[in-house]
């Protein structure tokens, strides 16, 4: 699996830039002298959360679906997925004419769920605790003859998500200067591979760092170890987007390579980053997707300390509730 | 006042483009096809709420302190304001390394007095009701022998606010075919007359309308009668940056020939809109910048049916108390 030609490169990911044309907006790099202040350096904010579906999720979804042959499409898809991975792959399924079905945990915000229906996708709710999701979408997908769309331990989601980093290097070209640091939430790993693959090519000089909530750090520990770590089971973070049991084979093994090392924040933190987000930047982060800006504005790690560092915003799938309670702090 | 050398043109929109260059962000152009369906045409909405200040101000602010000459520059500048216009003036008059006083209502957004504070901005408080800002502004103008700073009724301020029309269009050329019509709120008018010069030269087909509160409806009013009229005293609405008396002299001559007419949202067509901004854009609109996606999306009129609409967000300083309580709905 981890066998040189599944890993993607940066031609996959130029290919990819292709695929995704049209489907996905190129989203803004947003800057607040309040926020380069906390954190001890200058901050480049990519706002994946403005993203089409509301996450970053669509550039890896219609790489992958609009690969499958024209005879297997009738089959559709199936994808499981917390939501927002979901609702790119329902959005990319609409766009090429498949049908998708979508298995998410019951508990799955509703902003998430409404998504995937408003794009035709049918629901497969599962609940958390007793149900394998994995057995669920095989199953399923065993029935139809569907394709299963992995939501990161894949060659074209991977390449895909990367395309965000593509944009990222090229954005920074207006700020004079290329980044030195920068920081990815990481759930499987799927967006911060597929963009340090970017910028090896792009921005080689640009050291990348996953954010993570406690708990949840399996990338920082498997980066650590420089082997595969497992969080420990029943741990809860607000970060429903990234909270997957482990890196996958293939996004770590190029993690290993590309990945310089993990950061940890608290869900304190990312409600905080939330906050800030919404009075110095005017856009919606989820929790997840507030991870990265958590870990920059608690106070930038001192290898970082003045210098210019790429910070994403990967999603802003939140519901009004949640969100409301955030704000309220 | 309406002479014809008093009224900024398309040469002026391009010089003001090239003294805001760096200064203001080009901010995106954000689509959804749920607002697409609610509104009955193609919506596309310009989120000037992510400009740099969290509104468009700055792009006339800089336009027209960039013009004070050298010798005058110390003395500084003043300008009044619910905010939004006091923020722009406040970074521009940092930038140029120019005192700032602003006169801002004592009930502004906190968030708002905030913003003019952290650029350096020096704030003097005054009652809506008993006393007059433009009395006090001028008073501290003579005072220091400072500048006043008017926040709409100024050709180099509507010159500015064009530049973000000049932008408009030309993002357009990506999406295929210029805009049928375009909404924007008007306090003033100066946002919306820029605009309206940019477009006029840029993209003639499109028909330019105004969006102002119910019992605010000044533009919609002094269009529809082809003169100045006032809106009557007393009447509230939480759209705060756009309650102005009624259009401006220069404002009004643009007016006059380039807009097409007036729309009149409620205030709870106005928080709607919010709501819609936060669940399908991700962005955080103030209630005076999601006027324009209010009247969009509550039904667009029959004129525009089935048309390609642009819309402005033009702001998104909103305090979070006030936020959370709209998403709660």
């Amino acid at each position: 699996m981890t066998a040189a030609d599944a890993l993607p490169d940066f031609e996959d990911v130029l290919a990819a830039a292709e695929r995704v044309r049209g489907v996905a907006r190129e989203t803004p790099i947003l800057t607040h002298e309040a926020l380069d202040a906390l954190a001890g350096g200058s901050l480049f904010i990519k706002a994946e959360c403005l993203q089409v579906t509301g996450s970053f999720k669509i550039r890896g979804a219609m790489n992958r679906l609009s690969q499958i042959p024209a005879a297997q499409r009738a089959a559709g898809v199936v994808a499981f997925s917390s939501g927002n991975h979901a609702q790119g792959v329902a959005r990319a399924a609409r766009l090429l004419g498949m049908p998708a079905v979508i298995v998410m945990p019951s508990d799955a915000p509703r902003i998430k769920v409404a998504g995937v229906e408003a794009d035709g996708g049918v629901v497969h709710f599962y609940d958390r605790e007793t149900e394998s999701r994995e057995e669920i979408a095989t199953r399923i997908a065993e029935d139809r003859g569907a394709v299963v769309v992995p939501s990161f331990d894949d060659k074209d989601i991977v390449a895909g998500q990367g395309t965000a980093g593509l944009e990222f290097a090229h954005q920074m070209e207006a700020f004079g200067e290329p980044l030195d640091h920068l920081i990815c939430c990481a759930g499987g790993g799927g967006l911060i591979t597929g963009v340090a693959i970017a910028m090896a090519e792009l921005s080689p000089q640009t050291s990348i760092w996953t954010a993570e909530p406690e708990g949840h750090d399996d990338w920082a520990q498997s980066l650590a170890a420089g082997e595969l770590r497992s969080n420990l089971p029943g741990t809860r973070s607000i970060c429903d987007a990234i909270l997957t049991p482990m890196p996958g084979q293939i996004t770590f093994a190029l993690g290993k390579r590309l990945l310089s090392g993990g950061l940890v924040v608290s869900d304190d933190e990312v409600r905080e980053a939330m906050r800030l987000a919404f009075r110095y930047l005017k856009v919606v982060a989820e929790p997840g997707g507030a991870a990265a800006l958590a870990a920059a504005v608690q106070g930038l790690p001192s290898e970082m300390h003045g210098q210019r560092v790429g910070v994403l915003i990967t999603g802003g799938n939140v519901d009004a509730d949640m969100f409301s309670t955030v704000l309220r702090g």
